[in-house]
């Protein structure tokens, strides 16, 4: 059975594959040959000034101290590399020290319906039944009335963190003598947002001494328009804290926060519980809330409950170049916002209708950062017909509701494990080696069998030993 | 000046990019003329089917659909494909609907010493300054003892939530008379895991009925050891909830959970205050251990606070071929366990000693899942040497360890935006498409400036008109 491998197709693949090698070979050996002699002196685990070294030097020194020099490791590292080398610059300057490009699987899920708009919305995940979920709960509400979604508010926050130990009407004068000024020396910052329609909105003198003592705060609120506004709010911090700083006054730390439940979008879909599915309509929908109930109550539920909603908004926040750390402490400490931790979703179901909303904080921006810098986040934007942040916002609270749909659905039903263990069956024949043939056996072998690792391996064996 | 663009090694790199795009062109057209008599009937914004197209169908419906057929579309997609078609199909079936590979920058931080080993980290990540970050702390505490840390347990958790509207002592012996069943009927699944020294720990009955009316769980403890176990653990909650349910029992769901506060692992550096720096060492301390009592006291600092911590520990998540969301939700849970969000470290000052720790669950695998499957996550783990899961949670919070006392240094000390504010230069001028010598005068124009869009994009003109 082994000859089912070689078959034309992969005999194809391999012809394509070394064409490549030979320009790649070449490209690399030019490069090396310059500096096999600065190599020399660097064989050693711990080491200076290593971000100055080339990218070719430091996977030398790479090699040589972590891999016993294996070939295969210089080999695996380029494989990934762009063959046009301007791009590969531009994605060797995002960050330091790199080495070579980790792919995460580029999808697209079609058929989203979002306040009357169609959308094919772009999901950077590694994870598999994500796009497929996506993709199912986008159709299935297509023609449903489509997604609805609404933009709350969209304040930012940055805070000034400092400590007075002195008396606090003073410090109140002081505040209200200096608020002018603080706005005064943010202008240079401020100028081109304002343009923008953004801008500092408010600056509050923050007494938070029950907590610790001496310690108190500017409390700044920003609007940044299309922009995420890092970089911008803590720019008119530190501004602020230079001009506020006295001797008094002892500045801790100045920055922007991630939680910004001001910052809120909200997005729905419903429609008659009868309009559901042709049976068990009601049962679904009460199954359905109850699982939310659950998360509701239990912590050790409502984590996972939104962990799966946030496989659907990292998904495009990362295709669309945003800062996915950013969005997940946010999510989550508004998850926690009441003391305990609950579910970001809810779902009534009343006078026979039933919905199902998310309301979720979510600061993009769709400038700045990597957005217009990443050749495919600049592609994800247009996808979307070049939104701005709060559309944005939208679509991705949308990809987060139909996420936690299709999980809910599976959960209340037939259990997650069907589709899952499908999908790890696959990795396990993959990882085997399995050909096409092989690979068909046994996914019908285990159509009705209990799918383990060493189920497969033994089965997968049986059959390559039969052979 | 603009003809300073037209360097030589500009050209060379050109060419580089011609003659794989010859390659590239070959092998579509050989595709597409395949599939021309399909796409025709494609052209609707809503599609049924769209998983069963093949790749260059699916990007022939999106830029037909949503990029007005823009030729451009194709041509960024399939830059990203990898020139492999063997490799590229192991990327495409990670997921579903995949047209291109996301690249995550891919770099490495070297000089990290843990518990007395050498570890060169890999990082997979799109926000800059993280991993220069990481670098420059691992060397700082190389020279200070280095880190230390210990995985203080590593329970997993899976519920079978369900309904139950009757006596509830009838039910607790009905728990107690089937318990030891509920073990046998998953012996199928746990055999394998049991060789590996893991399994089942406990199976435990509990009535949530004061939370939610009817409401009990089964509350099951795992030991999944170097799987992260999430579809080990499913399996299992699945054949429990089947033999478990009877008339009066409704099984809601079954299913893992994200919130892991008993799989926890301890990092820290200590050493003496006046070894942290030759000068203001007291100071530097004093104020580190303030900026974390503040995070402690103020959420909106600590959302913050713990954000950049997940900088460097996804990365490595990522890296590794983990997953993110997962370990994002536990984290977060974890800081807001005691009712208001927190810091995830901790600092002390105690007899001249300055002690810095991390407590953080992390869910790992080292092998299952895309570990072994990724080219670049295998790498990853043979990079720090195939580490168990245990060894990979300690490298892991060492990482996210590292980015805090990066942030709070820089915070406490010269700011976080003149590392920041560097960057952004950077990208700015990248963006405007600026040559090597243009983008030298530009940094130098800046060194002492206000760094706003605005004023770089004015500098730029000038600079390109004045030629």
């Amino acid at each position: 059975m082994s000859s089912l491998r070689k078959n034309s197709q992969y005999e194809t693949e391999i012809n394509h594959k070394n064409s490549h090698l030979v320009i790649l070979t070449f490209f690399v050996y030019n490069n090396l040959s310059l500096s096999k002699h600065k190599i020399g002196i660097i064989m050693s685990k711990t080491i200076n000034g290593f971000s100055k070294l080339t990218k070719l030097e430091k996977i030398e020194w790479l090699a040589s101290n972590f891999f016993n020099n294996d070939v295969k490791v210089k080999q695996i590292l380029m494989q990934y590399w762009n063959s046009n080398p301007v791009l590969q610059d531009l994605h060797d300057d995002f960050i330091e020290n790199t080495i070579s490009n980790f792919y995460l699987p580029f999808g697209i899920a079609p058929n989203f319906v979002i306040n009357g708009k169609d959308y094919t919305i772009p999901m950077a995940i590694e994870e598999s039944s994500v796009v497929a979920a996506a993709s199912l709960v986008a159709k299935f509400w297509s023609t449903r009335g489509g997604f609805k979604a609404k933009v709350i508010s969209t304040v930012k926050v940055g805070q000034v963190h400092f400590m007075f130990n002195g008396d606090k009407l003073e410090l109140e004068n002081y505040f209200n003598s200096k608020k002018e000024n603080l706005f005064k020396v943010t202008e240079a910052i401020t100028q081109n947002m304002k343009k923008r329609g953004g801008g500092i909105l408010d600056i509050e003198l923050r007494d938070k001494t029950s907590e610790l003592e001496n310690y108190f705060q500017l409390h700044v609120t920003f609007e940044t328009m299309d922009s995420m506004g890092a970089n911008f709010i803590n720019s008119c911090l530190e501004a602020i804290a230079k001009d506020f700083e006295k001797e008094s006054i002892q500045i801790v730390m100045s920055i922007l926060s991630n939680y910004v439940p001001e910052c809120l979008v909200h997005a729905e879909v419903s429609c008659k519980v009868s309009a559901l599915y042709a049976e068990n309509s009601e049962l679904f929908a009460q199954k359905f809330v109850q699982a939310i109930q659950i998360a509701n109550v239990e912590p050790h539920r409502a984590v996972t409950h939104n962990k799966g909603i946030m496989n659907g908004v990292d998904a495009v926040v990362i295709a669309t170049g945003n800062d996915f750390r950013a969005i997940e402490a946010g999510a989550h400490a508004y998850a926690a916002k009441d003391g305990q931790y609950k579910s970001l979703t809810n779902a009534t179901i009343k006078n026979g209708v039933f919905k199902f909303w998310i309301e979720i904080p979510l600061a993009l921006g769709t400038v700045g950062g990597l957005t217009k810098l990443h050749p495919l986040s600049k592609l994800s934007l247009k996808m979307l017909d070049n939104p701005s942040a709060k559309e944005l916002m939208e679509i991705i609270a949308v990809a987060g509701l139909a996420q936690n749909f299709a999980a809910l659905r599976a959960l209340t039903t037939t259990g997650i494990q069907k589709g899952h263990m499908k999908m790890h069956l696959t990795n396990i024949i993959k990882q085997l080696g399995a050909s096409d043939e092989e690979k068909a056996y046994l996914i019908d072998y285990f159509e009705h069998k209990t799918i383990t690792h060493n189920a497969v391996v033994e089965a997968y064996n049986k059959l390559v030993g039969d052979s």
